[in-house]
This record gives C-alpha cells, structure tokens and sequence, in this order.
C-alpha cells in the first residue's frame, strides 16, 4: 500500500468535547505510519546534517509531546513506558527538562524502530483512555491540545518527507523512498501572467473570532496598508529558473544580497539542491529517484537567497507576506498538489484550470512552499501559548523568513491562508519555491 | 588638543554645487584625523575580530570611496598614488572588482600609517581641484556623491570609535583612548515613565521632495498602519539591566529567542560586552579606561537577543521601527549626546531637560543606538542607487536588525529620524542599547 | 549463543596453496558474524564519530577487500553483485579508485544490514571457488592475499568491539552489547615488580625467513643497540590510575606533553573514556554495560598522552617498542586475555600464573594494547607492498604511536611479539593501556 | 646599515664565570635589534598565522626569559618596569603563571614598540649589574642561564626572520624586509652524489663532558645501531623539485603520507610555500621581495611531507637524525650560509668547494634545516632541565619531526652535529628543505 492513498482530513473547527477528536487523532497517527511503511529500518536511523532528524525520532516525539502535553498531565495514573524518553525526544522545550542535542539525534540506535513503534501504540492507546474519559474541568484544555497536537503530527509528516528525502538523497546508491508513487501528469506550460492588487489597508492573521484552528504566530488579526501591487499567477519554474542559470545568475554579485552571495560561493551552489546536470540535462532527486526536471512545474528546493536573487533578475521582487495573505484569501482556487495527490514533488500548473480566466491565481496552496520577502516576526499583539507549549513558535522570531501556502507533503488539511511557515533564508531542503511581485505600474 | 572639540557640522540640506560642499568635505577630513590623534602607530594596525577593521583601513577606505566614485570617474587626468590601494581598501563592492578578505585587514603592515595619511592627503589635494573645477555636465552627480561620502565619512567615524574601543579592550594592560575625553556629568535618575500614541496610517521614510540628505534605505516615503501603542520616555539603565542579570535572566530560556540563548550558552555571556564584576560592583571598559558602571545611564554593548530578552522579562516588548520614528519625528527634542559632546559614552538622561513634561521623549538621539524589534528590510517600492554605488545599502537586508537614533559617537549632523542602521542581531560592540515599548492600554 | 564462544583460530604459518587456507577464511568469516550476532539492525547503521565507522560497514569492507584483491584478479568471470560497492567499501585505498568520505559512513542507510550479508555470503561463495580452483600460477600470490586478508579480517573484529562499545556508550539508555559475555574473575591484586634487561645489541621485527604471518610494517627484521632497561611485570592498574586522578595528575601541567595538555584542557578530560564519578565510587561503560571499575585490572581506554603523564608523575617513564618487544620475545607466557576469553574487558593480572617467578611479565599479551614510547615509523629497510596494497601500512606512518600486545578484543592467533600497532596519540577508544619502564639502576 | 653586518660570534663554550659572557651577552642584543632595524613600525604588530608571532613580542619575549630566569631570582632589589608584562610575554611557561594565549598576540597595539625597546634596555642595564656582581653562591647557575638565554635568544633571531618573511609575503603590496641584502652568487650547478656510510654501532648526542654548550635535549650521549647508508653529498634543488612537480608528484596519492595527502588536498599546495608560477617561470618571495626561483638553490619552505614525498618519488628516502649526525660529525666542511652572509636565502651549492672531492659532504650547515625521518622523542636518559626550564624542549616531544644542518637564517655560532630542531610535519614557514638517503647497496 503506498503514500498516494489519502490521508484522512483532519478537522478544521475549534474544539470542542476531546471525544470529537477521537477519530482525527486515529487518523493523523496512522496516515504518519502509512508515511514511512516504505522505509527499511536503516532508512529510520540516519541523520544526514543537523536540520535533519532520523524518521524515527519523529516517529517519537511527536508521541512524547501527546504524553507530555496530554498523558501527564491529565490522564490519572498515567505512567510512561521509558523515563529515559522524556529527555531523548523533547525537541527544544528548554523550560521542559533539557532537550537532548539535536545534532546526536542520528547516534541513538536505541529506542530500535520496533521499540519506537511499540511507544506510540502505547501512547496511542493512554489517549484513548482520555478522550474517552476527559475530566470535564479540563475538557476544553484537552481539546486544545489534542487539535494542536495533531497539527503537530502533520507538521512532522511534512518534516518527514522532507528528511526521508535528504536521507535518501546522499546515497550514491541512488535509493528511492517508492517507485509506486503517482506518476505526475504531463501539462501544456502556463504562461505567468499579473494579477493586480489595489492594496489599501487589510486585515491579516486570523480573526479573533474564526472557528479555525491556526497557531499562535497567525494571531492577533490586525490591520495593514498595502500600496497596490501585482502578483504572478503562479509560480517560477523549473524553464525559467534553468534560464537564470545559464544567463550566469550564480555568477553575478550585483543580483545577490550579501549573506547569499558568500554562502553560494563557499558552498559552490550553482542550482538548486538536488539538481544535477549531465551533458544538456538537468536530472533531480524526487522521492521516486532522480528524473529529469520537469521545466513546466515550479522550481524547488531553493534558498531564500537564490528566490530572491532570481526575482532582482527578472526586475521584480518577492512578495510580502501580507500581500501574500491578501491575494490568498480572496482567491477562488484553494485546491492544490497536497501530499494526498500521492505525486510528493510539485507538478506544472494545469491550464485547464483556469479556463479563460486569466488572472486566476494557479498553484497559491500545495506544490512548493513559497518564499516572501518577510522576515519572521511577531504580529502586533502576539502573545505565546502559556507554559512550555510557549516555545511553540515564539522563539524562532529572529533569522528566518515567512514562506506561505503549503507544498506537495503538506496534508491538505494543514494549510490556510494565514498559515506562516519559517526557515532560515540558507534552508533549501524544504520544497520550497517562489512566485514573483512587483509594484503595480501607476 | 582632544577629540571633545567639536566636530564641524555637516550640511544635511541637499546638494548645489559641488563647490559648496568642499568646506563640509574639508571639516570632515580634519575631523576624522583629530578623532584619530590620541592613537599610538601601532593602534592603528590592530583586527581584533572580523568584524573590526584596523583604524588605518578606515582612514584608507573612506579616502578610497572618493578616490572611486569621485575622482577617477570625473576629474580629468587624475593619477591614482597606488593602483593597489583600489583593491586593498574596496569594502565589499564586488562589482568594482575583488575586495581584500575582510578577515585579512589586520595582516597589513603596509601601506604605514604615514602612507595612508599621504594618501588622505593627496586624495584631499584632487578632491580640492575636482570641485573647485567641476565639468559642469556632472555637476549634479559630483555633488550628490560629495554628499554621500561626507556622510559615508561619518558614518566610519563612529566605526572607529566603536572599533578603536574594542581593540584597547583586548589589551591586559587596560589602555584607554584618551584621559581627557570630558567626564560625563553626575545626574539624579530620571524615572521612565510611558508616553501613548494613537495609531493609524502614518507615513515612514524620507519624502521625495524633502531636501535633506538621506541614504536610499530611508526611501521612498510609504503609509504603514500603526495599532495604538506606547513608548518609554527614555532608554533602558545599566541599573534596570543589573536587576535583570541578579534575577536570573540570563539563566531563564524562557526569556529568549532560542538563537540568543544558544548564542549566550555558547560564549558564556552573562552580561553586557565590557562588563566585568569586581566584588559587588561593576565596572565597564570605556574610551577612558574602566571606570565604575553609571547606573543611570542607558545600557549599551547589548545584543538584539539581549535587549529582546530584558523586554519580555519586564513583560514588555521593543518598539517597532516604524513606531520609533513616528514617536521621533514628532518629538521636539532633538538635542542628545553624540560625539561632539566629547564623552564617548551614554550618560544619564537630564531630568532638568524635560521641566515638568513627563511625557517629554529623552535621548531618543545620541548616547545610544536603540534596537528596534525590526528586522531590516526594504521599504515597498526601494531602489538602490546606480552602479557599484548600488552595492552600498541593500545588499545587507537580510539577517539584521534595524536600531535608531544615534548615539555617542555619532556626529550631531549625521542623525535624522528616518535614518536606519542596522546590525546582526547577535553584535554588542556597537553603542546599542534599547527603549520599551508596549500595546496601549485599551 | 554468545561471542564468549571461542572463535577458532586462524592458522599463523606462511601461506601454501590457497585450499588449505580455506578453512581458516571460513573461520574468520563466521567469527566476524558471531561477534555482530548481539546487535540490532539499527545499531549496524551508526557512526558515533569520525574514527568510528557503523558495524554493517566493517562487515562490507572486510567482504569488498577479499573481492577486490582477490576476485576481481583471479577469478575468471567473477561478476561484482553492485559495482557500487567498490567505491563505498574502499576504505582509504586512493590508488583504487576514489573512497567514499570517511566521515560520512554513518550517512548510508543503504545497503541494507540485510543486503550487506547478503555481500558477505555472495563473495564467501565466490571465494569458495577460487580456493578449490587456484590457478597455478597465482598459486603462491593468491595464498598470501588470502592470509592477508584473513588477517585484515581480524583486524577489523577487534575494531568492531571498540566501534561497538563506542557507538553504544553515546545512548543515554545504556543499552549493553550482551549481558551474557562472561563475568571477569575476581582476583587478588598482584603487585607491579620491575624485571630488568641487560641491552645491548638485539634484533627486532620479523625474521626474513620466518614462516610465521606478518604485516609489512615488522620487518625487516634489524639490529638494535638498547641501554640496559626495566620493565613492569604487569600494566598500570584502574588503582594506580585512580590515585593519579585523586592526586591532581590532570592538573599540572609539568607532566604533560603540551599536546595533551591543550588536549585534555580542551575537551574537559579528567579521567580515562567512559569513566565517570558518582559520589566515592568510579563506574565505567564495558560492553555488557555500566560497571564499578575493578580497581586491580589493568587503566584501559587512555590516551598516549595520559598515559606519558602517569609515567612522568610516576617517575619513569614508557619503553620503546624495541625494549618491548626484546622482553616479549623473550618471555614464556604468551596466554592472555584476548578476545576467545569472552571477557572483551581487560581482566586483573593472575597472582597464580606467575608462581614464585616474581619477575615474570604478566599480561605482555592481551588484556590492553600498550602505548609506547616510539613514534610509528618504518624499520630501516622497510618496503610497502606492490600495488594499491602497497598503502596497507606505510602511509599512515606520521603523526603516529605504537602500541604493543594486542588486547581482550584481539583474536588470539592474531597476535605475536614483533605486531605493531599504531593510534594517534589522543586516541582513547581503542582498548589501550599501559606499562611503565625505566633506565636501569647502575 | 643592513643586517648583512656580521652578527657577533656568540661564544660556544661552556660556561665559565658570568662576566665572560657579558660580552656574548650584550653583541646576541644588538645582533637582535639590528635585524630588526629594517622593520616600519608597523611590521613589528602584525601576527600572520597562529604559528607567527609578532616582531615586538618576540624582541620583548627573550627580554622578558632573562628578566624571568635571572633577574628575578638572582638580583636584589630588580624591580621589573612593568608586572604585567610577566604575563603577556611568557610564551608557553605554564608552570610560570598562564602565558598569554598564543593566537592572540596579535591583538596587542600596547605596550608600542618603543616601549618594548625601552623594555629591552632597561632589561640589559639590570643584566649588565647582575653580571659584574655576580653572588658567588649563584655563579655557576647565572652563567649556565646566561648562556640559555643567549642561545634562546638566537633561536628567536631565526624566528624572526621566519616570521618577518611569512608577514611580509601576506602583503599585495609585495614589501620587502631589506632591498639591501647581500645578492646570493650565481654557480655553475654541483651534480648530486652519493657517499656511503659504514654504519655500525655510532655515538649521538653530546657527551657528557663535552665543553660546548648544547639543550637538554641532545643529551645523554648514547650508543646507537645503524645499516650501512648512503647520503647525498647536497640537499635536493629547486630544478629538481620542480622537475617533481612537471612529472605530477602532487597528483599521486601513492607517493604521499596519508596525513600529507590529506593535507595538501585541503589547503590546494602545488608547491612551496611562497611559491607562485607565472607563465612557464617560478618566482618565489624572499626577504629581498618576489624573485625568479634559482635552480641550483636548494629547494625550501617544503614541508616534511613533501620532503618524504620527493624522497618516495625519487626512489629514495630520507636519512634519519642518528645517520645525518653520524656524517655532519665527520664532515670537515662546517662552513655553510648563515645568517652572517647577508643573503637570508638558501644559495646554489659551491662547486670549487668540493675541489675534486666528490664525496665531501655540501650544505650540512646553514642554507635550509634538512628534515629527517625521525620523529622528534627523547634520547634514552634524557632529563629536563629543573624548574620552569624544564618546560623549554621535553614538552615538545609529540607530533613532531627532527630537522637538523641550521639554515640561512641561523647565527653561524648556534649550530653544531648535534643539534636537533624540530617542527611539525605539516610547518612550511622555516627555512626547511632536505637531502636524500638510501640503503648502501649490498
């Protein structure tokens, strides 16, 4: 059975009683088995740079954060299966006990896998000893934290893919993550057209008020003044970022900020990760091995720095966050290349899909994560969760920038409009891509 | 004859002709070479971390931007003293050719100190000729580059303070810059208290028509949206910042952003940079040796995360940088404590200044650069200049900080409410400390 | 079954016809698989650092050297399972092709630990007929390689118990190889005596005609001159080890080469690898887990550098490796603790097997591997083997010490007076100890 | 007035009273400042590598070892001029206080350089009262000391024009130490021979009653075996490495150490150091600027690796210390290029040296350290020196290589057979080249 099956969509809504959640958080928790029943046990154990975590650390924290952030606290008697966890699979909850070194995640070859797998059945079934029987004082914490324990675990299935993929991808023996993913459909390209935007003062993040899920870092909703601007209609690809490249955009200063040129020099980056090329051809590992890049699908696994040096290329720029959010939210077109698609990489827009409307926007949700121009910082307002479930998202507020929209490992019911990614402007394993913006012409 | 004389002032209005800039150049020659005066020849060779130049490659580049973008574009016959100068003492203009390593600056013996002086000197001899006998084609163009390397001048006059300062405070034997640098006056502590603004579309950023000089990071002029908020009247004290280190907050995670608890982990800091305690009391390096630590004067030598750290410990939070400039533009207290003051440090804020004005805004200039909780990036619609000139702003808006306001180094004519300058989040030898900010009280 | 099961013992003769080697292959071949017998999948995978390479990878290398000097040359129509291999299992050979980066062995979760035996099986057969189907006249070359190789096999078993013992020792769940190796007796100290030796003129390394076995690195077998000298009768022991810690040993620096002064300052070093203190008792991790260390058994797992501190502080100092090998060669007691024992820890001396010969060495085989006082580096007259073999050991000859004896992971038949060993000298992961020396009284 | 003055003969025997050394004393002082005397004030700051000190250090180091070892124990009532200086000018003494850290001398502007002059002087006036009233109960021990400290100071001489070379060839701007050095003569090129050595049982080291002054470290004399050996009658030329590296020696893994491949590979050496090619020529910088490679020089600034890997290349090796100081000992020719000749370089050898004695031994002496194949360890019965001085040489013994002849820049009066100096394998920066050994042919 492979990863193309589809996940179970995971609920929206707010919480409400834990019961209701019952089947959501069956569902998260095994469409993440479902995600690595292609690995062979070694696969689980390596860590291939220190972003990277071995599929079966994540295979156990996200238990831990059910047992630390559910089991402990509220199911009576609760004991766990190993103390020792606690310490080992704590990701960065420095107010919680000390996280054990993230870059030594890939020399524990103890918890095994079968181990790791007995420990979330374990847990698994605790949870469903308290969603079944929730103290009624804590009912609306639980349900809480069992919905954003579960936005959690998807969060980590994307994670996965990403990680599985870096694994795989160091091996000169050119493995694959499954052979039987969906094969992605050959498309007629799409030009890029402009949409225009009047900008004016808009509202971002999620309203107070809104019954959807959305993490600390959407809130509070807020107002913004936008000048007019126009976003393309879908995102740069592969074609156009091979142009760049052979025009000698890794070649020239001018086109680079500062921190993005030395880093490319230093790293000797002249493509985006996992491009290879080979006498005409570019060639690129995807989780069903290397192929050649596809030119009509959005171009991947780019840094920040490299969208952004491809946008002063091009004479435009990338959008902000905001404008994102904007052109997102009164988009018709919210389908998209998810990870349920079974494809695992992006895919070239379908022009079908926007019939003769032109300005439609193409490809705003799924394919690839899409770099703004926005750093990563609080909205005004923003307040953490309280406790050590605090460091959720707060912390990471320097150094990174804003990516939007979801990418093809992203399950489809993880993703909004309001939704903020965040990476270091040098991450490129993430399927991440670009759209361009620019002023509108007045 | 100390550095306390005060430095002449520079035009701010915008460029005529070139001709009435040349007593604005000569003032900022002389004054870069009295800042240096107190210095030993061997003073003048030292690197004592990547990010400080030897003060001899000051005085060398500043002298080399007019040489560049000056005299050999535009005056007819000029000879250059060294060809090699152009690549030793290019910054990090990578379109004019290859930059020396940053890191290698403190290898150079040569050219001497008296070498670079004789090339200050033949450079003011030229520049002297150039705008005294302008082809008049250029006219506009010299002037506005006049400008720009009179302020570029200042700019690195601060720098050598800041650097001068690091390099004596390597040294066991505790030089100091000058014993006679003017001793900061005794002041009764002024309490901080909040002062509100409403909010709503405020424009940020240098007018087009506005006809001071500005750098092209301070434009174009745009509305930003501003949620009510308020503002401290005046910056963070060495005392307020001495309860935070005694209550632990160097200790706490909970109180930072995880890069700067890794970063204060990493090199054990545990207070400001130039601190040290002695018994119960703390002493801190200055310009004159160290001297016991002013509790009433605004900290200084604290990183981004520091500032951000102290502000979530007071549960408060910094200000935004479009905040601070609206609170700058609109104060009517535009007096500080910049270099010409001759103190080259912070001092306590002047009660006596603000009468019984409480809500009088104090030393939002001078004394210290103020980190704002603003990462540094363009502004909609940004454009950086032609050529390598291009180079001179934008290519560093990544990964930094924005901070206000000057401070004790900074030449009175340098600052303006507009001005943005910017450091990694992670720097502390720059005079920066940091001002309170919070939601307004609805 | 456990590894306490005695591995049979590899023929130490010279080499005849390749068939009568074809038990001892099959010996060593089952031996190393024995050994990994007790591991789990996931612990075949990790590199717990540079020098460390993941079990499945010795068990490749160990299988592509027999294929690679054996097969590929003299096997007519031998095809490679992968020819991938080739590359991922050189070890450092760069005359045969290129090596796959050392430190990144641990980032292959393929081949699989499955596909790996799969290798070992796939060459034994192989091998299998080339040894019953020699072509004469490679009769003679092809009878050395394989008794190299089975050798080199050996080798490569002591390094999977350190690499074992290494890679288990960073889990904070103390997971343990096997809990049923055999218990190490208890026995009654036995006090260190010195035995002397007169010098003089003595040969050293291998006999030119010699049938026994021998690397490259013995021989020639050359003259000597030695001083008189003394020797230990048995290694320094956990006690003596204890009171060098207790008495400031890893304090002062009079005792230390400055190599291992900064060494040890640098890393925090204050006792040997894998001790650590709690309360009044040390423990240490062995290979079936943490124990009290046994105060009589012979200091194990430091560095040479520690060890040349201890004997300084003990006012003497390590003998050359001529002077341990004049004593070894001479000694009757060749037995010791060695890998068969079951033990795979050093043991405490045998009171008993000396006797009333108060001066007869103890433990000059076995039990640890001896640092001694001579840098590696060829014997007059040495010459490399032809070939890519020809980098089996003379390359390694810088920066280098040896160390004499073998250990309690050293396969019995391994062994012989003139073996030398080498290790930089801060490695400490290796089961190594030592014996003091000392000129003699006159 | 250049440094090609003869250095005053420091006188080599052992050491009588105080006063007869006042002499040797003050010229091994002068013959210090006068090397330096070429030097801007600004040369005497810099500290290119970690390995490199900068000039005025080492001028106030060897003040700082008398005042250390002589002053403060044996002169009454010596004040020092400045305490801090016990610290900063401690090289590496750990057991005399904490030596300032070694990679930061460079970070030293203070004290200046006329102050370490000041230093020097007020050292030399306090050394001069010390000798003339001399307490008889110390006279032996201050005579002993003196002598160190005029051969250490030697040592230093050599170090700084190492170090003055390797500061200057950083510089773009090619600076030279002295355009006035002595020109090196042009010779007919001397063909390479070889001269055959018996062997036998030999005597290293420095006898014990032996009058001349020798270090710790070429004690105890002892008896020592060698095979018959051949020796080159000169050191291997530039012609002839070059002809090295025409034929792809540093392409060829099989020539090289491991660590040396390694090493070359890392930091992309294709070459001496200081050594660039322009069109079909070589040119290499030396203390008179950037000058054509002389043939018939003897090659230098190699590393031992690339001295071990010529030797492979050639089908040779090279000799170790006990066969070089076998011959040095009976060569009648100790004349050589010392630092007295005023060239600062190695020069081609003198063919009408050798009249029609083809077997006389060139160059032992003076023009480059000759790399051997020995490791740097202690003698048999080797002892240190008591006290802080016990820390000068022993310390030392691990990870390096002896070299042994002097070289160009070595006082002609510190070298003698049987001196050994000693660097690590990777170090190019001293004057180090090599001679050629062999097996006597049978």
């Amino acid at each position: 059975m492979s990863y193309a099956e589809p996940l179970s969509p995971v609920p929206t809504e707010k919480p409400n009683a834990p019961e209701d959640w019952l089947q959501a958080f069956m569902d998260v928790r095994a469409g993440t088995e479902l995600l690595c029943s292609p690995l062979e046990t070694e696969d689980y154990v390596i860590q291939s740079m220190d972003d990277v975590s071995p599929p079966k650390w994540h295979l156990a924290h996200v238990t831990w954060f059910f047992e630390t952030f559910l089991l402990k606290p509220f199911l009576r008697g609760y004991l766990p299966l190993d103390e020792a966890y606690d310490h080992l699979f704590n990701s960065y909850y420095e107010t919680h006990g000390s996280p054990f070194p993230r870059p030594r995640r890939g020399l524990l070859s103890r918890p095994t896998v079968a181990e790791v797998y007995r420990y979330r059945h374990y847990v698994d079934e605790a949870m469903g000893v308290l969603m079944h029987n929730t103290p009624s004082e804590h009912s609306h914490a639980i349900a809480e934290r069992v919905c954003l324990g579960i936005h959690h675990e998807q969060q980590h299935q994307e994670l996965l893919a990403m990680d599985i993929k870096h694994i795989l991808a160091q091996n000169p023996l050119r493995p694959f993550y499954s052979k039987r993913l969906q094969v992605p459909p050959t498309r007629h390209p799409v030009p890029m057209r402009w949409r225009a935007y009047e900008g004016g003062l808009v509202s971002i993040g999620l309203e107070q008020g809104n019954e959807s899920f959305g993490f600390d870092n959407e809130r509070p909703a807020h107002s913004q003044y936008l000048e007019p601007f126009e976003l393309a209609t879908r995102p740069v690809t592969n074609q156009e970022y091979m142009r760049f490249i052979e025009l000698g955009g890794y070649q020239d200063p001018a086109l680079w900020l500062s921190d993005g040129w030395h880093l490319i020099r230093e790293n000797g980056w002249t493509a985006p990760l996992y491009w290879i090329r080979e006498g005409e051809r570019w060639y690129h590992f995807t989780l069903s091995g290397w192929l050649p890049v596809d030119p009509d699908a959005p171009v991947c696994h780019v840094s920040f720095y490299e969208a952004d040096a491809f946008a002063r290329w091009a004479g435009e720029r990338l959008p902000t966050e905001a404008e994102w959010e904007q052109a997102a939210t009164h988009t018709r077109n919210r389908t998209g290349n998810f990870a349920e698609s079974g494809y695992l990489q992006p895919v070239a827009a379908e022009a079908g899909a926007t019939n003769n409307l032109s300005d439609l926007l193409l490809q705003m949700f799924g394919d690839v994560w899409e770099w703004t121009g926005s750093a990563y910082r609080p909205y005004p307002g923003f307040r953490v969760l309280s406790g050590s479930l605090g460091e959720y998202n707060g912390k990471f507020m320097s150094g990174q920038m804003v990516l939007r929209g979801g990418c093809c490992a992203t399950p489809a019911s993880h993703i909004r409009p309001t939704y903020r990614n965040f990476f270091p402007p040098s991450a490129r394993w993430a399927f991440s891509g670009f759209r361009l913006a620019r002023e509108a012409t007045r």
